[in-house]
């Protein structure tokens, strides 16, 4: 998987030493955890300033021991409640880029709002990469299909497996030998990838058009995956959903779903919609960008179950909705089915 | 009508100078003629820069005479092609700014974009209002029912009646003795209003969220009449659609529409979409967050048609859609029976 070049999406410097400060719970940590996982390639080692704090893994590392292995940037791969980056991670940053490493960060507050640290960087000659600041001079979408084949994941909910969903089939389209690209809309997927646009933080007008450049035109046998945001029937972020949907003229989707999940997370006076509502509603709406659009099945997160429950609950709705279901996370064959459902394969 | 005070909602000094500039062409000054039809307490005078330029019909002052008069703001009422504020306006702009007359614009480009201009504002203690620059600090969407009742224009495309209807709509209430609030989603109706949100300049995260703001809690039979934009089927901007919908939460909507337009203005490959589409995917939508939701009419933009063609088409669709089909503009019988049924009265 590789990233090309395109003028309307950020693009990060990298390998990255991941920065993980002292945050002890591991809840936190779920960026590092997914660079890890995802972008292994493009991790040298942690960095943390408290003994205590969550382990990756990899090797620990000063700045300074780093950049002399080669990284280029330091990702801050850690939140905290609230977002904000608190002032007694300042010292480490200013370490960083004194070694000569960019900063990168994905959180609520920015790092360009850190006192002294744009002064450091500029001393420095470094760069500070907010990626949930969207690129400029995004357009207003054209509608004009492009070539090339894409596949969204949708969901019914945030927060259940729609970027992981994306990397697993990404993942396995390659091993087939398809030349496939993940694409990433939000911000630790953009770690992930090196580039994406961040769709939750485009000017609505531009939304659609956000989505657009994010997949350009492609080899007529090239797959874009692309990492879906909120949900259609979510009260707050069905805009950035449909924007998305539209844009990215998806030829085939996977809808995301966490069985068992009673209630919208953190609206827990909305029930969490059906599989089949999101089908249909994606249907009705993708199909005004591409007609061809159709659903491939579906990812379950089924983490709360065990296997012999979860293996039962999906088999019986695979029957039930007539098109495989998988759990990217346990795999086996029917996450092959998956893969091949969305292919087009037998 | 009033705008109720609004913490999330712009709020516009007036009754308003409108500058009509040097321009000739009437197509470029709806603005100016939205407000002279629609907020005529607003409207004390106009001011142009050159002989030849459009009449509104208003009295022709200087901004000394009209702040003379109470006005407390110069409009910016016309546009050129573009959107931007040619430089030879600007002696007038600052001559308003030196009678101690605001400045409103809601063009692309931004008033403080204006060489000088901002210098000038602060030299005379006035202030520049960009109406497309979004209030700060709005909020993510809670999905939290609001009182009072609520009434949305969605449309098949851009540009064919939604502020009109909304406007029309809401003065028909008016003179029925209902309490109502025209609520403003675009620059030009929120010149009219006096307040209101720019749902197309919103970051998508917070699209709904600001159509929440748009229209507060109010009394049980209260109604707030809002301004739609785009439409769910646009390519481009149908994140905006959404947002406002899922955030306006309505309990009616009317649908406008254009007889006889074969194209989305501005996307000649993609043809309009019917009235039932509309209906269909706006119900299913828009009960996420209004499950009472319902459809009272439809809102035709004849303007292309002569009197009778015009009456016989709303009568065949309103036969066949078994709801009220109307021509604001046109007004007559039928937009009675619209009002009626919005109203939910006979």
């Amino acid at each position: 998987m590789s990233l090309d070049n395109n003028n309307n999406a950020t693009e990060l410097p990298s390998p990255y030493l991941l920065f993980v400060g002292d945050v002890v719970e591991p809840g936190f940590a779920k960026t590092a955890f997914g660079l890890r996982d995802w972008a292994a390639d493009k991790c040298i080692g942690e960095y943390a300033c408290d003994p205590a704090a969550v382990r990756t893994g990899l090797p620990q590392l000063s700045p300074a021991d780093a950049a002399a292995r080669g990284a280029k940037a330091m990702v801050i791969a850690v939140a905290n409640r609230g977002g904000v980056i608190p002032p007694h991670w300042r010292p480490a940053l200013i370490e960083a880029l004194a070694a000569g490493l960019d900063l990168i960060a994905g959180m609520h507050s920015r790092l360009t709002d850190v006192p002294g640290l744009a002064q450091a960087a500029q001393d420095h000659g470094r760069r500070l990469f907010d990626v949930r600041t969207p690129p400029a001079g995004l357009p207003i979408a054209t509608g004009r299909k492009r070539s090339g084949k894409r596949l969204l994941t949708v969901g019914t909910d945030c927060a259940l497996g729609k970027k992981y969903t994306a990397l697993a089939l990404a993942d396995a389209f390659a091993a087939r030998g398809v030349a496939v690209d993940f694409r990433a809309s939000g911000q630790t997927g953009i770690m992930i990838a090196g580039g994406g646009i961040p769709m939750d933080s485009i000017v609505s007008d531009f939304e659609a058009g956000a989505a657009e450049s994010l997949s350009p035109d492609a080899a007529p046998d090239h797959w874009d995956v692309i990492e879906g945001q909120g949900s259609l029937l979510h009260p707050a972020y069905a805009a950035v959903s449909l924007g998305l949907l539209h844009g990215s003229q998806p030829d085939v989707f996977v809808v995301c779903h966490e069985p068992g999940r009673a209630h919208l997370l953190g609206v827990p006076d909305y029930g969490v919609p059906t599989v089949e509502e999101i089908v249909d509603l994606t249907i009705a709406l993708g199909r005004r960008t591409n007609p061809a659009i159709r659903c491939a099945g579906f990812a379950y997160n089924t983490a709360a179950l065990d296997a012999d429950a979860a293996a039962a609950l999906m088999a019986r709705d695979a029957e039930r909705l007539g098109l495989p279901v998988a759990d990217p996370i346990r795999r086996g064959a029917a996450f092959d089915q998956l893969v091949a459902s969305c292919l087009g394969v037998p």
